[in-house]
């Protein structure tokens, strides 16, 4: 494969037609009037797995969003590389807060501006591209499959029956997934693991009804004044969560493990600016990298009660709602931190309101091992194309389906994503640099180059 | 006055009639889609004072909706009591809650089921017949003057100038307003203050955009995260107020004072029953009278922030929001708490997000003296039509014109309501007891014979 760089050059303006016709679909699994967009937007993906040369492409029916499925076996000596990703993305609103519109993609300054520019669009079609490349130049040092599913940002909950169904068709020996980022390009990194998620809603009623806020207020618990108290109480003054148990399952790193992660290159001053803030915010003896890639969390995704309109309404509201969710590092169990937060929410709740807990969904950590040969195919690669070595780094997200594959197929996964945290995924303005596309497309052959290689095939 | 109970009783269908068709307008203040109906509304109120022997009669337009105004001069050497009442009411919103249409006024179990039935369409048309019952029975006792405006429920902005601008023609002895209630028919009472009203709304930002919480959750401070905690901080353990300052001007009450307070009849089980709640909260040291009625308060009107619609979005919100609102007791001052809130949530805001404050609107304490003539021919006149002596109570919502009154025109005012608690206010399925309609008809012609007495004309 010396003619990576030079293929991609020959076909770069074609690699980016395709792309932004993949962007062009509005493919949002989670609002039903794009239904039909999203069943074009699999068929498309098909078509250019077959185009590609991929064998047995199919669009497989669920429930829901169909799963689009393709493979090229070459050998069955050789080994399997399985890659998922996802057609569907997030709702582009709020609409008015995009300066090109979402699903018409606009290049500005080198970067492609788009809903699912890079999640995950972008970053899984460089696979579909990686993979003619391979085909075109000597043929597939690996054999592979691709699963790529419309459901992603709804909860894949569909995904877990295919797996459970297509255990035999989905046999490999490393999933590769391109749905994360890297700090930067100047300094690429692989990440080694992916918080958990346990996620929740609460409502907290006092009254039974809104009241005169002037007839009664004073002599009768108000929920949203409630319902702040008990979240205010979910932190402590060092910003540790306070819910009994919560950190029990939590394996504390060890002096090494956290000085390699304090290692990647960080500029705080940077960090601030970009999000516009004066002052971080966080539990009191870790950093940054440490608070969003190895510690669990507590976030208020969302809160609401009472009147919310213009102008003034003088109510006592009867009800007010949070949703909340706590993202979970290895060894700490979703389902067993849904239950601490149920049982720890409705205690410290006083007996003038009344709560209820609806878990919505969860899932489960993991932790990618850096000394499996997929690890090292992968950091090899990047060092080739980039140069340099990656820098090993925690993600903060959650992709559920990685602790799926791991339990029903028994693979683990390389996460290597080429995206940035800067790239406003789920945001108005998403967007992804047209080099890190590129880049992908180059250093993905290598990923299989190498793993073949290090697997002795 | 020998025939009131023979009038209302002869005259008692019509009454109502009069009323339902009032109650059919649908004068909703805040919505500008019932405009038409809202002057609609003001032309039908002139009609029927018209009708019942005004003079002068006029609809005064303002800036927004009209004041209707309407006089009965008999003698310049009596005294004279101006009315004042409104004839817009509260959206009818949440539509789906109530039993029966909100504009299409329905009977069931002696009680008017209508938007307005007690707020205030019912109770000031109360005055409009006890007009015309005085007029078809012997003459007025005072003279009279009606000013019933269509901007209560919106905050009576223009009454403020037409107030200011109309000194001469508003000339009075009392204001005479039936707009709040009592404790119930067997235990009549009489409003002998009102609290104030400072309300406002806070909104916190945090990072300048939505953020992932996976990507972020854990190193940038959520705002609603710490809205709540800001919510949290600003009652104590024991329900104080914690802004500083903000207790400094409240006269405690006296011994007696209270003890006349807690005389009224209070059944703490019936009032948790029906509002719903297991337990009561409010400030220590305080029964339920006192909190409502005496003590300052402070309540979330509304609060909002992240997502909040179906199902789960794993956002860290960029803001949060919430609207406060303070209610005052005699000596505070509107303008003055406004700025100690202001001052306070300011600075109780951690570094790690930006704090924007904006009032909405405020109104002052009032307090009814109860040595008064117009107090005592209230209290005589409520003796005589109920059998037994009012209960001075404090009332707990705030009717801002009451101080406009006082600082404008000079004049005191009377606050004798014949509404009850349980009436649904602002909220769906408001009621107005038939009963209580006519005994407020029987009741204002005597405060008008009492207070001519009182006055020595």
């Amino acid at each position: 494969m010396q003619n990576i760089k030079q293929y991609v050059e020959q076909n770069k303006q074609r690699f980016l037609d395709e792309l932004f016709d993949l962007l062009r679909f509005p493919s949002v699994s989670a609002d039903p009037k794009y239904k039909p967009d999203v069943l074009e937007t699999a068929d498309y993906v098909a078509k250019k797995l077959s185009d590609a040369g991929a064998d047995k492409v199919e669009v497989c029916q669920t429930a829901g969003y169909p799963i689009v499925y393709g493979e090229k076996i070459v050998d069955a000596a050789k080994p399997t590389v399985l890659v998922y990703g996802h057609y569907d993305v997030q709702p582009p609103d709020p609409l008015e807060l995009w300066k090109t519109p979402p699903f018409e993609p606009t290049v500005r300054d080198g970067k492609i501006y788009a809903r699912g520019a890079c999640d995950d669009k972008g970053q899984f079609y460089m696979h579909v591209k990686a993979f003619e490349l391979m085909m075109q130049n000597g043929g597939l040092p690996c054999n592979i499959k691709f699963m790529i599913e419309g459901e992603e940002e709804v909860g894949s909950s569909n995904l877990e029956i295919f797996v459970k169904e297509n255990k035999q068709r989905l046999k490999a020996d490393v999933v590769l997934i391109s749905d994360t980022s890297m700090i930067s390009m100047e300094h690429p990194s692989l990440e080694t693991g992916l918080r958990g998620l346990s996620y929740l809603e609460v409502e907290v009623t006092g009254p039974n009804r809104d009241l005169h806020s002037g007839v009664y207020g004073g002599a009768v618990a108000n929920p949203a004044t409630i319902l702040a108290k008990m979240i205010a109480s979910l932190h402590d003054e060092n910003n540790h969560i306070t819910i009994p148990g919560f950190y029990d399952d939590v394996i504390d790193l060890t002096p090494d493990e956290r000085n390699a992660i304090n290692d990647a290159p960080y500029n705080e001053a940077e960090y601030m600016t970009d999000l516009g803030v004066d002052e971080l915010w966080g539990e009191k003896g870790y950093t940054t990298f440490e608070r969003t890639g190895t510690r669990p969390t507590l976030e208020v995704n969302g809160i609401w009660g009472g009147y919310i309109g213009e102008g003034a309404k003088t109510v006592l509201p009867s009800k007010a709602s949070a949703k909340i969710s706590m993202r979970l590092v290895p060894n700490q169990h979703s389902d067993k931190i849904r239950d601490l937060f149920t049982a720890h929410f409705e205690k410290i709740a006083p007996k003038s309101v009344k709560v209820k807990v609806t878990p919505h969904h969860g899932g489960e950590p993991v932790v990618t091992p850096t000394d499996s040969v997929a690890y090292q195919a992968a950091q090899k690669a990047i060092t080739e194309s980039f140069g340099k070595a990656p820098i090993p780094t925690r993600g903060g997200g959650s992709i559920p389906i990685v602790a799926l594959f791991e339990a029903e197929l028994g693979i683990k996964t390389v996460l290597m994503g080429f995206g940035l945290d800067s790239d406003a995924l789920h945001s108005p303005n998403e967007k992804y640099d047209i080099y890190n596309y590129y880049k992908g497309i180059e250093t993905i052959p290598l990923f299989h180059k190498y793993f073949a290689e290090l697997s002795g095939s």
